[in-house]
């Protein structure tokens, strides 16, 4: 029994640390690809696309381990919650990898045209939804469910950037049509953008599910206690 | 025990009548969001709004009693695989739901203006993606992984429809500049639906793992068998 328990420890520590890498490519991956589209270096991009290989093998093994663990060992009421908010969780990260390759192709099409404008509130979107992710991680990682709240709040920040970034290239592409193809490249930029601060704020709704599921103000939850 | 087996079976039975409650909500949510956009009818549009709130609470409901059957139950190995499939599953739906609501925000917003073009690829999207979502529950109801793979196939065919929208619409921009911001809306349309086809089509996927789980021409799924 000893054993098998010491076995069970080592999961639950591989399954953290495989999800942790795993937000570490993605946390990554969103810096790049925006970098490689406002330094115009679609050699950096290329590099995003090759990396999100990796987040794919990793979700498998993830979901493998998570259900390895939930066939095997019986495990108890929280450490349920966590291997199930896992399955969840990387779900999440495995999206947000695949928008970052998104925004690291449209930036390698937009890098072989003539730039249209300098890129302002697209780094800074990046800059938000990375820190959101960082912070949801953060928050599992030490059960804190006060950090998950603050990333809901900055996705709010992430919208209204988005909703500017219509506006301006709306009246862009208005006056100018020769470069509509381009501000529509853009304005998905953007999309992705909003989408993967979305997916940081649904992995922070689930960090606060898992710390609080067992707190009696949750009815619903009490049978997971 | 043979209690306890009897509310366990009732259990998976309302599982899976859940997901295809949420299933069928969502189906018809994709086909009356376009249905509001083709007829300029944003009475309905605001009903597929209305009708998302369902989704989100039988979503947790679904996660609830996914969570309580791991918790007390000790599922065996294929039901196990079940659950933990299902968890997976009704985040697609939800998401779905949650596009399908997009489209219908639109669609009101664009009812409000002169019509660009009569709409032709944008419905032909939406029943294919909505087949295709039936077909995978269909394929998830009567374990059937052909059926299941018969939708990856279909998404294909979306995405060029989707390619095919994109085009056009930059070709209509540019020489119809005064058309951009209603041309944008339009292209968000078909951008929800190509990402409700990608759902469908992760649901097909899991679906094929459930039923090919036990596969051992699968190595890496062999504990679970």
């Amino acid at each position: 029994m000893f054993h098998t328990d010491k076995i069970y420890e080592a999961e639950l520590t591989e399954l953290r640390e495989k999800l942790l890498t795993v937000g570490g490519i993605v946390e990554q991956a969103i810096v790049r690809s925006v970098q490689a589209l406002a330094e115009r270096d679609s050699a950096l991009a290329r590099a995003v696309v090759a990396d999100d290989r990796r987040v794919n093998l990793l979700e498998v093994e993830i979901d493998e381990l998570c259900l390895r663990m939930l066939a095997l060992r019986q495990p108890a009421a929280s450490d349920l919650r966590f291997i199930t908010i896992a399955l969840k969780i990387v779900t999440d990260l495995e999206r947000i990898g695949d928008l970052a390759v998104n925004v690291a192709e449209r930036a390698i099409q937009l890098n072989e045209q003539p730039p249209v404008r300098p890129y302002v509130d697209i780094p800074r979107m990046a800059e938000i939804a990375e820190d959101m992710l960082k912070k949801a991680l953060d928050a599992f990682v030490a059960s804190d469910a006060a950090k998950a709240r603050e990333v809901l709040e900055q996705d709010n920040e992430v919208d209204e950037l988005y909703h500017m970034v219509f506006r301006e290239l709306v009246e862009i592409m208005t006056a100018e049509p020769s470069v509509t193809a381009r501000g529509m490249a853009i304005l998905f930029i953007a999309k992705h953008l909003e989408r993967i601060a979305d997916h940081a704020t649904n992995v922070a709704e689930m960090v606060i599910f898992y710390v609080e599921g067992r707190d009696v103000r949750h009815p619903k939850s009490r049978v997971l206690a």
